[in-house]
């Protein structure tokens, strides 16, 4: 590790620490590093507030003037409520800026190190960029593309089951493991599901930890087939919003209209349409989804490249079955060549299931 | 970690560190301990040499009088080329003597230690039971049961499939995860397959390493399908033994077995009966098999409770598809609770790809 990566994995570390509170800015941290000591550290706490490099340069004091400062985030150029802060650190006297990632915008990525370099100072970019952009992929990605950072969630058997033949699913994983999907429930602001799994498990779809806060509860229903009496029409814990194909049934749309729940059709003819559902998501501001879908839906949203990210939990356990459900149905690939790679995949043992964490890279033609 | 369990696991290294070259005879190791030094080590090298505690005892001289042995199995009670370890023990003046397993063979366990304790000397049974039972794990249950310790290996999908829905499977694992495969290879006396297997890919099923030993080539083929001009029947390499059903080609059999083939009928009437098949190969002294099945061959002898270990090697990508085969086929459970639980689940990364290797439960009703 270089001097340079282990004063940005502080600056990292401070900065994942206010995950959450820092809504709908990103996470930053910042290190001012002069003559070989620490000399101020700052993290950006909550919008509204001064960013990361302010904190570490008000605590640095006269110690910044000279020193080298490493930020997660390229500093703004833009004059928000305590101006930019490319202006602060020039101000500061500091003669290095080490940086992470630009920012990802492309209207002002560049402007902050151009500020700075105009003013002779030296600027490092790139240290721990992929950390500082996984750190914040959800903002990144929405602020670009303006649709929800997409994560796939499944639970599964080590044979890639989500149920037995006769569509028995209670449990596969374990209670540690779904107690660890009401974190990542906690984390998306919706969370996505076909008609069949409300039909079949009338869940609730609700983030059942302390302070949990409840994601809105998106069902695709190509023709309102919804049961008027399913927990998530009724329950009033959270919005529900149904996605429909062009086809879908008027008559049972205005009742479920009279009762607060949104219709938003799509121009599938017999589907919805994944990417439209996407797009109507992003309009309403919604930059993280959830799926947590059956088979069918996932590989809607796998087969058009709509998924960032994916999660699954696989128990030590197998069941056999040719009928049985795995968690991508569809028609799948045709090639081996062309199976979605999950990128930079980690796995993590919670209680007796693995949870494995990827990022799919669509190379392939297949699709 | 106890004194007992430091000396133990000492023990169990130098068993293991001789895997392959003691068969028929298990792997056992010793450590002599006295006055808090080890005084002595042995393990057991080759079937006809010493004992693993002859040859501690031998290194440790005068210095094991009054001291403490620690043994990977039960001393044996009977007479081999050099007496009864039981009794050298006694003869050294050994004061006490710490065993992680008693002897597998139901024939003479425990006669061992009796012989100790009939001398006087302290015996502590149990330190490490696991790990040594899981070094010997195919000796162990070949001397009870008298069948083949059964590995089922899969290379699959993080979807479980083992090809795409036009039965695609080059390649779904790296280089590096096929080449540990002939390390398994390379251990079993046996390698097994469907019929359809050789007339698809139409396998070598070599172990394809340095030194290494090619298992016997089993295939299950109920009428006698396969190809004439297949390389296990063709290329020499290593002997091949085919089991069918009842209703097998009688004329076929003759050209088979007319050149060298081997034919085991079972009492299937469709199917090869893979009970019996294991029931053959334990008459045959063929102590370990590795299943190297499509998902019919697997399930077959998973639904027959007869895979004693699972090794499968995930690959981080997923391809989906309702009909892409998974690694179990036939009908599956019924219920998610009667899942075959994996137990003692490892995790390994080889190259890109995961190996998880386990040990079948089967107390589910389901079957």
């Amino acid at each position: 590790m270089t001097n340079h990566e282990f004063y940005m994995d502080l600056a990292l570390k401070n900065a994942q620490a206010m995950k959450g509170q820092t809504d709908p800015n990103p996470l930053v941290g910042s290190v001012i590093v002069n003559d070989n000591r620490i000399v101020g550290i700052g993290t950006h706490l909550k919008a509204g507030e001064p960013h990361a490099e302010i904190h570490a340069i008000r605590m640095a004091g006269e110690k910044a003037r000279g020193g080298t400062i490493y930020v997660t985030l390229e500093p703004c150029s833009h004059h928000g409520r305590t101006g930019p802060c490319a202006v602060a650190i020039v101000e500061a006297g500091i003669k290095k800026v080490v940086i992470a990632t630009l920012d990802p915008n492309p209207v002002v990525s560049g402007n902050g190190v151009k500020i700075l370099e105009d003013a002779g100072i030296e600027v490092i970019n790139g240290v721990r960029q992929e950390e500082s952009q996984r750190m914040n992929e959800v903002f990144n990605k929405f602020i670009v593309e303006k649709t929800p950072f997409v994560t796939l969630k499944a639970g599964i058997t080590l044979d890639g089951k989500i149920a037995t033949h006769s569509f028995d699913s209670k449990w596969i994983t374990s209670e540690e493991a779904r107690r660890d999907v009401h974190h990542l429930r906690n984390e998306n602001m919706g969370i996505l599901v076909g008609v069949n799994t409300v039909i079949k498990d009338d869940p609730e779809l609700t983030t059942r930890i302390p302070n949990g806060r409840n994601p809105i509860r998106i069902v695709l229903d190509s023709t309102l087939r919804i049961p008027l009496e399913s927990k998530v029409l009724s329950d009033n814990l959270a919005e529900t919003w149904i996605f429909t194909s062009e086809n879908y049934d008027k008559e049972k749309a205005k009742v479920l209209e009279g009762s607060g729940i949104s219709i938003f059709p799509t121009s599938g003819s017999k589907h919805v349409n994944p990417t439209e559902v996407l797009q109507i998501l992003g309009e309403k501001l919604v930059s993280s989804v959830l799926i947590e879908g059956g088979g069918t839906v996932n590989w809607a949203f796998l087969e058009n490249k709509l998924i960032d990210k994916v999660v699954l939990y696989v128990a030590p356990k197998i069941i056999g079955g040719s009928s049985a459900p795995s968690f991508l149905a569809g028609a799948g690939m045709d090639k081996m060549k062309d199976a979605v790679q999950l990128d930079n995949l980690s796995v993590q043992q919670i209680g007796p299931d693995y949870k494995f964490t990827g990022y799919p890279i669509y190379s392939h033609e297949g699709l």
